[in-house]
Parts: structure tokens; C-alpha cells; sequence
């Protein structure tokens, strides 16, 4: 049974399924263009020990979590050398083990509150986090000395400042994308100029390439990608799918067991090639399908959103053609 | 630490709760409206044996599941009397082991491979599902007599039909709804005709009091509730929310820890009472609150589509004002 288990036809459907050509060549090209600590990959796409591995023998040993749980489990999978938390938390005291474990844990603070909970749960080290146009967390820029202060004043390092420009990410043409991307990143260095330090972190898969402002760059989607981020001009391939079977088939359209908890839909209805889609329900896609298939038959789903798509899976395959390479746990889901 | 454990306002965040006052209420008003195994409820809603044991409490034994795990977890917890997968499935083996345990298991069958699917695995019952009008699974109503004829050569017991009139629910216009309602089942009791049966099985939360068709109504949302079925004018009170913690707050607005990641986006954006949803990013809500709110206030969000929202927590909490009464592991997930 074990060779048979090793194949993609014989698996449980829906199924993450990452190529493992496009995958490597996702993590080549980004490790060409951001070499090191240039990269500090954010684990939040792909919610994986595995792939962050994989992301440290290529180069990275510097990691960014949105979550306290990933934090956790990053540390837990010996991958703790340099994780930031690059988020707000009002209670930070889970990270004391953490820390007390070994691993070197930085968070993102924007407030008073955020540098007390910091500074309670004894972690030694923060980032001003900075408001660079998306709104969302981050203080003001001319707040961000008064921030510095006040966490040197509670006794914590100020590594330096974090700024995400998110609004900047989907802009498909590139030029808008380039200036936006300047825009934000004035602030933060307005920012970085009140509070020192080494560190610049912003950035993402849309900006990897045009941030040359920041010290490091904290893309995670370029691993896996998305339809999202394929309408853009980057040089990364979609890597991950659904693997679905077709379990219904009417005059005109055909039904698949991949649904709306296997899908992050907040960019919209996934996409399959050769196919138009209807619509998503509960545990089922309807489509239109360009040439006959029937049930039984196995498609590719590709999402519209990795982050929240790979959040609902256990776990996710490494494939090439019909083998299956490895089998990695998401394990850096929940709270 | 237990009575700290206790208190909602000690829980970590995102958290789901469950007010225990809607939810005797929402479990109370079906159990009245549709007695007994005149409801089978269907468990993809809030994926949860915990509920579905206070749903059989209430008088139903009989239960709706869309997938082979929740049939499997039903099983296990005890709560197999008469499970209906209401869901075409081409490899059904993994029912084998579930009917060899003692549950009583039926699929719903629309073709000839799932037909084939049931009796390999030794799945002695079925129901023919047929396409009322949603795009979705199901034979056409002329085509349930040759189908039931086929499964009874099969050696399959064919229990009757079901039917589900998806594209109904939705409807704010009760009138319109009723209307939408009954063509569909005229068109469920002219397959009923063809394949003979005593089960007639239909219906969700929108059509519970309208579908006088069916002997038995699929409804799992009541329970459970969310904004999207709150525009209808149904009896059944909100009693799901995500309580969030406040991480963030600028001029403006704020930023609550309840992202993509929380929630299931397909049906739009959450609410917040007495404050303006602006946009969900994977980990946060920014919100426009009426009232200023500081970083460490709890908020409650409500969802506004149940089922792919619960399928992204590991537990949900069921309270009362602060108390935290039980903590229920979401333990239907997966595939």
C-alpha cells in the first residue's frame, strides 16, 4: 500500500497539492534576488514547518509570523534563530517559554499597550511598527521616536522599524505599483530616522523586487502563489492547487468536491483550466467545463487567495506528476 | 487557573463563542416546529459532535452529513443511528468499516459510478438525489426512476429521494421564497413517483417552515445562525460570534485580531455592532467603531456564513455573559 499511497491518482480529494518544479524554482529565483537575511520569509502563506525549512537551506534563517501559534511552532521546530511577530498583541505572555526555550523572538509594537505586553512577558526586543498607507496597525510616522522611547524607557531593544505597504500589493500596473511602493517606504525611513536601529522590514511578493528602501523583505505568497498574485508581472509560478474529483455531471456543467472550506474566498472564485466557474458551495465547485469529463475524472483548482485557501487543509503534498515527494502537516494553523 | 479558564473574557483570541440562550432558543423553536426525524440535521453547518449530540437530545436521530469524515466522527461519537451522506461520493470505501461498527450510513446517488461507489462498499441504502433547480449535484427528475431501478439491481435498498432547493434559500422575499420552494419539490415529488421509497428528504434553515413536501428537513444553520440567514424572517436568534481583542487603534478607526483566517468570506464581509466593517485582512478587521475603543477592548464579530467559518476553528465555547459553560472541540473538519 505504500507505493500506492505515494501516488497523486489514489489520494483523498480535496487535497493541497504543491508542484514541486515550480516550487523549487519559486524558492531559486527568490533566493537569488533577496539572498540571506534580505528575505525574512513570512510563514503566514503557507502555515508550514516544512517549507519554512526549506526556505532556511535556501538561504533564510530569519522568519515572520502573524500569529503567537506560528511563533510557537516555528521555535518548536527548531527554526527559532530570529522570529518576528510582525503583528500586535495585547498579551504576550505565551512567548515567555518561548523565549526561556532559546529562540530569539522580535514583535511588531504601534502603542503603549503593545510595549507594556512586550516588556511583561519579558520579550527584549521590538519593532516600531509604522502606518506607511494601508490602514491597519502602525502608529503615526512622526509618533514612531516617541515609540522608540518609550520602549527603550521599558527597557527593550529597538531593532529598528516594520512598515507593510499592502495597499501597494495588488496594483497591477507596475509602474503605479513602483510609486506607491516609494511613497510608503518615505515614511518608514521618516519613521527610521526617529527611532534607529538596524532593521528596515516591509515588503511582500508584490513589492519583493521594487523595495529597495527596506533591509529585508517579508514576502511568504512567492512560494505558492495565487491567481492573485499571477496578475501580476513576477516571475514566480503557481506551484499550489486543489486537487478535486468530479462527483457530479449534467447537461452543460459538472460538479467537484472542492468547496468553500477548501477555499480562501475572499479574492473571489478559484480558477480551473479549461473550465469557466459557476459558483462554490459548502464542500462542492460548479463549472462549465470545456470538454466533457466525468465522474471520477480528477481537476486542478487553483485558488484566488493562498493564505486563508492553505488555513483549511491538515496537509499538503509535494508532488511531481503522479508521485507524491513528501507530505507536510500545516502546522502553523490556528490561534 | 480553572476559574480563570472560565471566563470569556480570559480566552485567547479569535475565539468562537456560542450564546447559550440563542442556542437553547434556536434548538428549542425547531425541535417544536419540525419534531423528531421530521428534522435531520445537518451537521456541515457547525461540524461539531458536541452540538450534534444536544440536537439528538432535542429529538432527532437522524443525521445530514456532507462528508465521508463527518459520517466516519458521527460513528464514532456514538451518534450513527441513521447518518445520510447527502453528497455524492465515486469512492465510498472508507464507509465500509463505519457499517461494519454498527451505524446505520445512506448515501445519496445520481449516477451510475456512485451507484457502483455504494455498492463496493458494501453501503446497503441510498437515496436518488435529484436537481430541483440549484446547479449543483442531482439527476434530473425523469432520469430517478431508471437510477433507483439500477440501484436496486445493484442490490441496493433505495429509500426515497432527496433533493435540495439551495437556489431557494436566499430569497429575503418570503413569497417569492414559498414559490421557489414549491416548484422545486413538485419537481422532487414527480422523481419520488419514479423511484418509490417512503423518504422524501429536502430543506434547509430558509425553507424549514415553508417545505410541507418533504418528510424530512436537511436545516443545520439554526442552530448556529449568521447575518446572511438573519435577513430572512425566520425565528432563530444570532448565536455565533467571534470575539476579537482590539490590537490596534488609530485615528478613525481600529484594527481587531479576526481576519480571512477566522472567518468564511464568501457571502461578504462580517459585522460589528455599533461599528462600520471596512475591510478583513488574513489575521485583522478594520473597523470604524461609533464609540472610541482602546487596544485590549473585546469585540464580537459575526459572521456572515456559518459553515466555512466554524470549519476554520479547532473549538467553539458555549457561555453565558462571562461564563464560559463548555468548550466543544470542532471535531467534523477535514475531509
Amino acid at each position: 500500500m505504500t507505493g500506492d499511497a505515494a501516488r497523486v491518482s489514489s489520494l483523498g480529494t480535496p487535497a493541497l497539492l504543491v508542484d514541486s518544479q515550480a516550487f523549487e524554482h519559486n524558492l531559486s529565483v527568490m533566493a537569488a534576488a533577496l539572498p540571506g537575511p534580505r528575505l525574512r520569509p513570512h510563514v503566514k502563506a503557507h502555515k508550514c514547518t516544512a517549507i519554512a525549512r526549506r526556505q532556511a537551506r535556501a538561504g533564510h534563517a530569519s522568519f515572520t509570523c502573524a500569529t503567537v501559534r506560528e511563533i510557537e511552532q516555528m521555535a518548536a521546530a527548531g527554526l527559532g534563530d530570529d522570529l518576528l511577530l510582525a503583528n500586535e498583541v495585547v498579551d504576550a505572555r505565551r512567548l515567555s517559554p518561548v523565549l526561556a526555550a532559546g529562540a530569539r523572538v522580535t514583535v511588531a509594537v504601534d502603542s503603549e499597550p503593545t510595549i507594556e505586553a512586550a516588556a511583561r512577558a519579558g520579550v527584549p526586543e521590538v519593532l516600531i511598527d509604522v502606518n506607511v498607507g494601508l490602514p491597519r496597525c502602525g502608529c503615526a510616522p512622526e509618533d514612531a521616536g516617541r515609540l522608540a522611547d518609550r520602549a527603550r524607557a521599558r527597557g527593550l531593544r529597538v531593532r529598528g522599524v516594520m512598515g507593510y505597504e499592502g495597499h501597494a500589493m495588488a496594483l497591477t500596473d507596475r509602474e503605479k505599483r513602483v510609486r506607491v511602493v516609494e511613497e510608503s517606504m518615505r515614511k518608514l525611513l521618516d519613521a527610521h530616522g526617529r527611532t534607529g536601529g538596524t532593521v528596515i522590514s516591509a515588503g511582500g511578493t508584490g513589492s519583493y523586487d521594487i523595495n529597495p528602501f527596506a533591509t529585508e523583505i517579508q514576502a511568504g505568497s512567492y512560494v505558492l502563489m495565487d491567481t492573485a498574485y499571477a496578475k501580476l508581472d513576477l516571475p514566480f509560478r503557481q506551484a499550489l492547487c486543489v486537487l478535486a474529483t468530479v462527483v457530479s455531471v449534467s447537461p452543460g456543467y459538472a460538479v467537484a468536491d472542492c468547496g468553500l472550506k477548501a477555499l480562501g474566498m475572499d479574492h473571489g472564485n478559484p480558477s480551473i483550466e479549461g473550465a469557466q466557474v459557476w459558483f462554490c458551495s459548502d464542500e462542492h465547485i460548479t463549472f462549465k467545463p470545456e470538454r466533457p469529463v466525468r465522474a471520477g475524472d480528477r481537476i486542478r483548482v487553483l485558488p484566488a487567495h493562498v493564505d486563508p485557501t492553505v488555513a483549511y487543509h491538515e496537509r499538503m503534498h509535494l508532488v511531481a506528476g503522479d508521485d507524491v515527494l513528501e507530505t507536510w502537516p500545516v502546522d502553523l494553523r490556528g490561534w
